[in-house]
């Protein structure tokens, strides 16, 4: 590959990152969230220590795009509008990733390894103070088609082996 | 525009943002924070739900470089060494932001939108352990003239509605 | 320096500013860390307090190579798996960095100096909650020998002038 496209790749790429963390922060975006994986893609939590030990154990492996789909669904009927209303103040918290530092290694291949280290925090809509819910790392796969980037695979590994409150939104 | 002149002026706005950060958080450097905005200015700090409603009320909205000064003048003498010696304790905390992830939108007008996410702590100077103060988002509109980066608006958006403990500095 | 020379040795900072990041929160990648800084190198950390006053007094002054190669043998011997068995639940915490925002000023000499606002998380390798250790900044000088970026000296400003739970990794 030529520099340039090296260049362009690698800026694509971080552009697919803040792209990906608006939308999961807005839960007025979140329908934005799927189109952000290709057709096949996959979307994968994961403890840090099952990570680092090689263990195929995951807390969410939503391995097609028909489950990422199914995911989105589950966050606006399950738990938001259509759902039971007992059920719809576990979605009433405002989510904010923080992200930082980010790199990315365009391959060969011409795919791009993006990481990133990130923690997520979620705020009561209702007063309350920010609540920690994650500190991790991503660890995602990025190809190039038509000119767009997007997700072959996005992994989401968790320092800490359980969410620290209900969170319903992605990752 | 041409490519050249929109990725100077994106580079441009990222420094903005740096140097912003870098006089919030350093106390002895705060007589900068008025430099950093243009004469028609308006420095606004909103709750995520009213920025989301669209409603106007804001925690602060300094809608002019004369409230923009004003308030450095109540940080240095009101809470500082001018004021009342049983409030200086309000300033005895060390500032820190942290930002990730950033990005900038050069628009067709020649502004530059940018938006971040950010995190404010505080530190007493006296033993304390750090106290998260805000999460929250900038929106902001950058303007460029003699070759300068300045904020024509920054908007905080706060995801807690009330700051977590006294804090004096802007944000 | 021309300006393309100027940019590359930018980026070469920012690349060595996660390549930091990496190693010291992998703990099997810790033995590359020393090979991060130059041979006549300084590693310190130094609460801002001091910090701001001038004064010299730090809480870690690894003065040269040898010190900095001395720590990593503390690190993998005295807390690890070669020292006390008692001791070595101290490194059963994963450590997790985050930074942001980052700022690189080449200079005439042709070194660059390096500021990031940095986040220190420690998690419980047994069903922890994250812990917040640290927050403060890098103040770093990096130069440049046959194509390789390396510290000359990496200075850890920390607001909190202790840190919150025992850690035996580098920050």
């Amino acid at each position: 590959m030529r520099v340039v496209e090296i260049a362009d790749r690698r800026q694509a790429a971080l552009d697919l990152l803040v792209h990906y963390v608006r939308v999961v922060d807005d839960p007025r975006r979140v329908d934005e969230w799927p189109d952000l994986f290709t057709d096949q893609a996959e979307y994968l939590v994961i403890t840090r220590e099952n990570h680092e030990r090689g263990l195929p154990i995951a807390v969410i492996r939503d391995d097609s795009k028909d489950r990422i789909r199914d995911r989105l669904v589950i966050i606006k009927e399950f738990w938001g509008a259509g759902g039971r209303s007992e059920d719809r103040h576990y979605n009433f918290a405002w989510p904010r990733h923080i992200v930082g530092p980010v790199w990315v290694e365009v391959q060969e291949s011409g795919e791009a390894v993006l990481g990133a280290h990130v923690m997520v925090w979620g705020t009561g809509q209702i007063g309350g103070a920010p609540l920690l819910l994650a500190v991790g790392e991503y660890r995602d796969i990025v190809v190039f088609a038509d000119g767009v980037a997007r997700f072959k695979t996005k992994t989401v590994i968790l320092d800490n082996p359980v969410l620290q409150d209900v969170f319903v939104y992605p990752l």
